[in-house]
């Protein structure tokens, strides 16, 4: 096998396939990245057998083949070649030549017949939309994910299509995230759990360009996103999601309007007396148009009066403020609405076109 | 005690004090910062033992007094405040209020009596140079001190003064690094071994403006170095330095001279077979005109070819890449000029004008 190629394409493409390449592994064959030399293109893939993730890149090729490289090896080289135009050579006994300038590097490959190539899809069942959106949408929602192996749904997303609504919903026993979008079509329902973790990764490949779209395929144990020259493969969390529509309510007894901003600073500076770990909830004493936030730990305490708009009664609850962070953090609105019931009941953030609900369940507390 | 001050002032002041504050430390009180609020300002004062920072800062006291207020958490509630005036109020049972807008916070401090303050030291043998000087002369060198803390002594540097010639050295037992620099006055002779955390502190705090002055005091057991507002007293290293005079020699059986960024990546790229911990030597072989460099590892084999302007004899010789990096990095010439005696012989690399010296000695190896 033998190709030339520009630097840049090639590091371009070795960055997207290296996020399907596990950073733990007994399968040393799983820290390759498969190069495959065809007739007029390069193709990199990598898999870490959850995930698989294929990228072409543009070659002059002088001699087709396929070998496996060391990922994050080939990824050094490449990046600290000296000039734009890489040689790549492999011989019968896969030894790799890569060459640059005056620079020549001789690492060992594997044969390409080790690597399991990703599972082949049935492309039909496709929905497409804007990469800007998809990856909004998992950006604001991915917070509420379970790291906890244990319940192996809460740490994926579900995907949920509707006519031409499209949904994502992140929970973790503590809170909820949904997303809503209106796409331009309509599809047949679908309803499938992705992993946190390829979710992540996609939002990382996705340049998330407004007109750009992304096409998402949907099989029975698998997920496909395909972008210009790339497609990501990720098997589906198996099991029965949980009814979410059931846990949310638009019942309420206390309506409180505030600037997203001043809460999110505020609750910051109550944040620095909750150590790691620590379960200190911070109270949320709402009387009239103030909104009085407080905490008190073994550290110190601190307490603020910010300006609300309040409709209803009044109400005095605690919360975990990383999990209030995280909603604010995802909001892009200016001005939010906290919907609360009692100190018990969850409380909402929504606003009137439900494009974002997210609840938060309080926190006991003793004062 | 009762100021108030400007954000902005306090954080400056916080940063430089809390150098000095030990990351870990039995001494619960070491891990505060002295507030001290004098006649019309601010003394914020911190010390490890080792070394001890004390810094002014502006502020309008309403009170006077002291109080030691643990230095991670002042430094988090100052940098979170929502407004720019900051009110600090303690009383006689060392709470500590620190208010800002409608924030509040409320912590406990301790008593200032606990608190060992700077060692007094007699401030009269002064020699000044400038900051920009100072701080490149340290940077320049303290790659090379040693971090085995049983080689006391390589663990500092040697700050020596004879007549108006400043030099500081540093060396580990693989290399030396020396930079001299010629001051405006003339000074009684001084050789005295600085601590390098103390070096590597001082290099975060000065400016290193090249019209601002530092004024650095010795002592028989401290070094102090002032610059407006701020003192930073360390204890000295006791022992013998080594003789490094007698190490360096001028004779030179080859001489190269070569561009160093090119030096510097064809290194780099060497350098990536070489794991953590690995004594991997990169192969110089200088033939002529030209010097190749090469290694071989387990990983994989580079080679390169450099154009160099020789003279003297043809050499094969063995170096630690990261060792070479770090000189490299250390030097802001285009050209620089090794000298080589020999393959078990160490290397030179220096200027004419001597302003630096950098040792390293060679790597056996076998071909």
């Amino acid at each position: 096998m033998r190709f030339n190629a520009s630097k840049t394409d090639l590091l371009t493409g070795i960055n997207i396939a290296i996020r399907a390449v596990p950073s733990h592994t007994t399968m040393d064959i799983l820290e390759c990245i498969l190069v495959q030399a065809e007739s007029n293109e390069l193709i990199f893939t990598a898999t870490d057998m959850e995930m698989g993730i294929e990228t072409h890149v543009r070659a002059r090729i002088e001699e087709r083949g396929i070998i496996a490289v060391d990922a994050k090896m080939l990824y050094e080289i490449i990046r600290k070649l000296p000039e734009e135009i890489v040689f790549f050579e492999s011989d019968e006994n896969y030894n790799v030549r890569i060459s640059s300038g005056k620079a020549n590097f001789l690492i060992g490959g594997r044969s390409g017949d080790e690597f399991s190539g990703l599972p082949s899809v049935d492309l039909e069942d496709c929905v497409t939309l804007s990469q800007y959106t998809l990856k909004s949408v998992i950006q604001e929602t991915i917070f509420s994910i379970s790291t906890n192996e244990n319940s192996k749904v809460m740490t994926g997303e579900l995907f949920e299509i509707r006519g031409s609504i499209f949904r994502v919903i992140a929970l973790d026993g503590h809170r909820i995230a949904i997303r809503r979008v209106a796409l331009k079509d309509s599809y047949s329902d679908k309803k499938v759990i992705v992993p946190g973790k390829c979710l992540q990764d996609l939002c990382k490949i996705l340049p998330g360009e407004v007109d750009e779209i992304v096409s998402m395929y949907f099989s029975r144990n698998h997920i496909v996103f395909e972008i210009p020259g790339t497609r990501i493969v990720s098997r589906l969390i198996d099991g029965e999601y949980y009814n979410v529509d059931q846990m949310i309510s638009s019942d309420y007894e206390t309506k409180v309007t505030i600037n997203k901003n001043v809460l999110f600073e505020c609750i910051d500076r109550a944040n620095l007396f909750v150590k790691e770990g620590d379960k200190k909830p911070i109270i949320f004493e709402i009387d009239d148009d103030e909104m009085s936030l407080s905490i008190d730990s073994p550290l110190g305490s601190m307490n603020e009066v910010l300006d609300i708009q309040k409709e209803g009664k009044n109400i005095v609850i605690g919360f975990n403020p990383r999990f209030m962070m995280d909603v604010l953090k995802a909001i892009g609105d200016e001005e939010i609405v906290i919907y609360l019931v009692n100190p018990k009941a969850p409380c909402f953030i929504k606003n009137d076109e439900l494009t974002y609900t997210y609840l938060v369940l309080p926190v006991n507390f003793v004062r």
